[in-house]
């Protein structure tokens, strides 16, 4: 006990310390003035002012091709301009599918038509206008007309369909309705094809973001029984952007795959509906009752089917093509202006989107007119800073997507750092993204005052994970917090993932639970009332990351740090260990339940159960190669950071500039991950069966949990390479530090 | 992998050799005798019997005071006699409270009134027996008028109430409503008035018995909507039997407390209600919304409260005096006839109970008829066999606990064993008692077959742990199976916790789930729709119970066995210890937390938070007493199984056959456990706030758990004597064994 608070004591002393030493990657005077030019900048960024952009952007429907969209992306680059910034609108052409014909059914035992429309509610002014709303649907939806038996497949994830055939049920020729978590609502559809479904509806429970978890809409932040959540369900894990135009820019004449040759569109129709629509679809099934962890919380027996329910289901749409417009501004850099700082949020929305995206897409804002007004008081950053605010995030990351695919030779050469936001919210700072970034976000974190508590927003996430998990409080009262691993879901993906660019994703939330999420509810009267309704958190989302930025353009070397990312590969290599012990101690287990026969006898008769079939015990694979690279990283960053102590201040930066944002280029593989070489990223990827979720080491990771044994030891190699690339950049980089 | 594999095969092997080797306290050709009659006993039993007698038995309400109670009593005398065995009723003069006035209405937001009644249902003929039901009530309630804001306190424990404190809602002068479970029913109004609550209602949330689970009843085995739990709620913790004789029987003359003076009448009025009346007063509470563990199966959000729910509440009983019959029945025993060996399950119901108690009751009377019928082939057992029918379980082991407090004397000399019953249903062997019997439970269950699966009821067993906890297969493949430890919540609880004698609680379960406990529609219809229909359940109990009856009762020694005994008494000192540390480390990181600010650090500053007061560090406690006796328990058990392999065969057995069952009696401390003198098992006991759950060395561990620090110490020390009682009575059975 006494060795933990000394320990606290210390890092509280050490924050005082380094508040007044010298930053990273500054040569001291530069570090000073640095230091002066931030503070400015917090200073400027305005709740008033965001408040009043988010009134404007989010006061009408502005989804992608909607007159709306385009007068956002026209009045964000007149603000950019009145500011005296330099900017522009780049556009490109997506496919991206619209409504035609949405129609679902229940035609036994009894009948029953699904509403598939979001009321207006009175005291929401936005919620009626109806003209303008994108009608409730999943994009990039097959198009079809099926009929089948229904079956719930709980989340729809691969786990639930083999408990599935535990209890005897196929989806061969049924509808099946999943609800929504457990993955990315991508995955649903995905794994009810391959396993033989005709249909997939996916709905929203009111165990997950309804009544279960609070008051609903208008009364509190929680989904009303018409709320739907809408949302893209291209296979992203494959590749994000325009399906059609896979690894190149979406630009006029590009070359476009047809209709029939892109992947990523889902194999059969979709249909997301409400908890209201959903609700008597499922009391009108039978068969086996479902596990404990299925149920939902409405008022019903969640039965597994298949049937007596019976469903047909339409999903028509207008397969067109629509324009994107990216609002991009630049600062140029004055030492290095071929080096980009990127920061950028997305601007549209599936409907008014008020937190999603417009609550970060503000303090983009407020960010890019504090640093012009620090360029007009002197400022100018060594680096390019390029503010973005993206199109088509919702369908599938398409404005960043086809950006980064067009600007992809620059990129290579010039991008340093992307940093992300989309939606902000009330409560603790979320940060996630590339770990040679972490330390620069602990010291940044230091100096961002929570608007809500007398700390930083860094003691409070350090309190708020001693109080989470307190048998680790030892852990997190020393050194830097960990920031997590991203996987996908905002448009830092092409960046990192397919490009190689160091990557943050920063925001505020945790406190402000709703669910109002891609529905129409999704809106100002939402917001302000439910939401952070002084937009303080929105300041200090901007002050955050505005300066974050500008410690990446201004830097004489932009901060990486290497130790924290030794240490994190260290783990997911251990992780990745275990992975293979515990499917190795699973499958082996399993097999002698199998053999004994306890499985049976253990299953109720009156019950149908299936036992599983033995599986072939997982060899033994070959982790040296990947523990050799993880060693010599370990090694590398120890040296670096030697050498940097002892000689930065002393040296000529600008060779070690040039090599410092590389080193998340060493990442990349160009043969990418297996089934989807978009992902060449062997360090972060979204899991193919998660969507959102990441798997680190994804190509050994993934090799070792779907069992493909023949490919493992082959992966783990490709990751060993990765990480030795990394290892011996950053020896080249000791190298140029050591006199 | 192999290991177990191996440890399988050797396991039947040996339970092959088993088979065929000498019983456990019989000399051999005893032994080949005693197979002989165990086979022609279990060949007996007939499940058109066990039909026909529930048939009877269940027809009618049955409560304690009833006039069927006391029919069936005659007719269950009636039954014994025509079978030949002297059989007789020994009566009781009781408290038992029935309503008089039951009101339920809520007076604000909005008005309602509960319906407090369950319907008839056309498809079930008991149903609508409306004249003899016992209204819904829990017994022993509090007669109360009170009025006040609702609070809703998920299972009422006392860890629900430092939650309630987190979120700054206090009960004083409130109505507690808690669903069913968690602990005891009776716990919850004691915790409630011990927090300062004026009433307490109890409900059936459907997440826990109702359509959550499955369908509902009639169409499933599940609690209807207006399905209501009657029960006790008497403080069976502090005493059970009848409140105003504790200690001794309550026969005529008995000396009689006061009704003021009874102490385990709960202090506040109690209800229990249905779902149906529950889902209006939960909808109408606001305030916090609970934890999500506290979340029932209701469409709605749980909140709090207090209030703006105002309710009124009205309890008041007829608290009248009522007889009990208690039919018990004897076959004399050759050689030591004043050596009892005891056979029980209650056969009053809270309404017609056809599986609570009658499927356990069945079994019973099968047991005795198909003994009675060896008799006549010539069998008569070495020690007296007592069949009892207890009248009065429900509220509060009455029957039962009246007749061991009646009969102390005679007990504490004569009591060798209970073995005891209640409902009964489809599954798995269900064994719990004294674990000097864990070796004969074992035994036997390797002769009994299980009705569904081809195979032993203890095969069943071993490969369903196997299958639950593959993790420690290894464990379930070697040796006897684990039988838990007794709390309490049926008849076994006087004969154990109280008399000292050694005690068993057998029943298969497991598979048929259901919500008619305690309900009118607990009946003939709901049983042969949806539990054992087919009685061969009920057959298997009263294979395996009679095998078990007859194995003691015939035995040259009762085959109580110590290695198992101590065994688990370590492990039990171990948790203890554990319990110790982990409120140790518990405490001491809380105040960590507290001293860090870190709890408030991450409360949501719209929500109240109270955070917990500092506490005392937990001072370190003498467990070596504890652990000096249960090291000599382990080597005086091992050092008299060696002596009875080495001499049981040649040696005389009279000495050892009356030590043998002293040796629960070493566990009573005269002084009882503290706050309740009456259970006096320092082993076994239910727990202070668990009320059925056992709490095993119970005066050592509540000492801890509930922060007792001035007393633990002691309570070790006093568990430590019971433990050396037994080791010194164990060493000298093994002196009368070696020559």
């Amino acid at each position: 006990m006494l060795r933990i608070a000394t320990a606290i004591v210390v890092s509280s002393t050490l924050l005082l310390a380094q508040s007044e030493s010298v930053y990273r990657g500054f040569k001291s005077a530069d570090s000073s003035t640095e230091r002066d030019w931030e503070m400015k900048f917090r200073s400027i960024p305005s709740p008033a002012n965001m408040k009043s952009y988010m009134e404007r952007l989010a006061a009408r429907p502005h989804n992608v091709g909607s007159p709306y969209d385009k007068e956002n992306a026209e009045w964000l680059l007149a603000k950019f301009r009145e500011w005296g910034l330099d900017a522009n609108i780049e556009t490109f052409d997506v496919l991206f599918p619209t409504p035609k014909e949405r129609k679902l059914e229940m035609i036994a035992p009894t009948r029953f038509t699904a509403k598939l429309a979001e009321p207006a509610l009175s005291v929401d002014p936005t919620s009626g206008q109806t003209n303008e709303q994108l009608p409730t649907y999943n994009a990039y939806s097959a198009d079809g007309d099926v009929t089948g038996p229904l079956v719930y497949v709980n989340h729809g994830i691969p786990a639930d369909y083999d408990e599935l055939e535990r209890m005897g049920v196929s989806v061969k020729g049924a509808i099946v309705i999943s609800r929504y978590g457990g993955s990315w609502r991508g995955i649903k559809p995905k794994v009810a094809a391959e396993h033989g479904a005709l249909g997939c509806i996916i709905y929203s429970d009111p165990r997950d973001d309804g009544y279960s978890e609070g008051k609903v809409f208008p009364d509190g932040a929680w989904r009303p029984p018409f709320g739907v959540q809408r949302g893209s369900v291209a296979d992203m894990p494959l590749y994000p952007g325009d399906p059609l135009t896979p690894g190149v820019g979406a630009t006029k004449d590009a070359k476009r795959l047809s209709l029939s040759e892109a992947k990523t569109l889902t194999k059969i129709p979709v249909l997301p509906i409400s908890y209201a629509d959903a609700r008597p679809l499922l009391s009108a099934l039978d068969g086996a009752v479902v596990p404990a962890e299925w149920r939902g919380g409405l008022d019903l027996t969640y039965h597994t089917g298949p049937g007596p329910a019976r469903v047909h289901l339409v999903v028509k749409s207008n397969w067109d093509q629509k324009p994107l417009y990216d609002v991009i501004a630049r600062i140029p850099g004055s030492t290095y202006p071929d080096q980009w700082v990127i920061r950028g949020n997305h601007h549209d929305a599936w409907v008014n989107g008020a937190e999603d995206p417009v609550s970060g897409a503000i303090a983009v804002m407020e960010e890019a007119r504090a640093m012009a007004e620090l360029r007009r008081q002197g400022w100018q950053p060594k680096r390019t800073i390029i503010f973005a605010l993206w199109d088509g995030e919702e369908p599938g990351l398409l404005g960043s997507t086809e950006w980064v695919e067009t600007h992809a030779d620059e990129l290579l050469s010039k991008g340093v750092a992307y940093v992300n936001s989309d939606s902000n919210g009330r409560g603790f700072l979320q940060a996630g993204g590339s770990h040679t970034l972490q330390s620069l976000v602990n010291d940044v974190a230091k100096t961002i005052d929570d608007p809500e508590k007398h700390m930083t927003v860094w003691k409070r996430l350090q309190l708020v994970r001693m109080a989470r998990t307190p048998e680790r409080a030892g852990e997190h009262a020393n050194g830097d917090l960990p920031i997590s691993a991203l996987g996908s879901g905002s448009d830092y993906t092409p960046f990192l993932q397919h490009a190689g660019i160091a990557s943050l994703n920063l925001g505020f939330g945790g406190e402000d639970g709703g669910g109002t999420y891609h529905s129409v509810y999704d809106d100002i009267y939402w917001y302000e009332h439910f939401s952070d309704k002084e937009f303080v958190y929105g300041r200090a989302l901007s002050q955050m990351a505005g300066t974050v930025v500008m410690r990446l353009a201004d830097a004489d070397v932009p901060p990486f740090e290497f130790n924290s990312l030794a240490l994190t590969i260290h783990r997911y290599a251990d992780e990745v260990k275990a992975a293979w012990q515990s499917k190795h101690d699973e499958i082996e287990r399993r097999n002698r339940l199998i053999e004994s026969g306890a499985l049976e006898a253990s299953a109720d008769p009156l019950k149908t159960y299936v036992p599983p079939a033995k599986e072939e015990i997982p060899p033994h694979l070959d982790f040296a190669p990947l523990e050799n690279a993880s060693d010599h990283l370990t090694r590398a960053a120890a040296a670096f950071e030697k050498a940097y102590t002892a000689h930065f201040a002393a040296s000529a930066t600008q060779s070690l500039a040039e090599k410092s944002f590389m080193t998340e280029r060493m990442f990349i593989d160009q043969g990418g991950l297996p089934r989807r070489p978009w992902f060449r990223h062997m360090i972060y990827a979204p899991g193919f069966y998660t969507g959102y979720g990441v798997k680190t080491l994804p190509a050994a990771r993934e090799a070792i949990e779907e069992k493909q044994w023949g490919d493992a030891d082959a992966q783990i190699a490709r990751t060993a390479q990765a990480v030795e690339r990394e290892a011996q950049l950053i020896d080249s980089m000791t190298a140029t530090l050591t006199p």
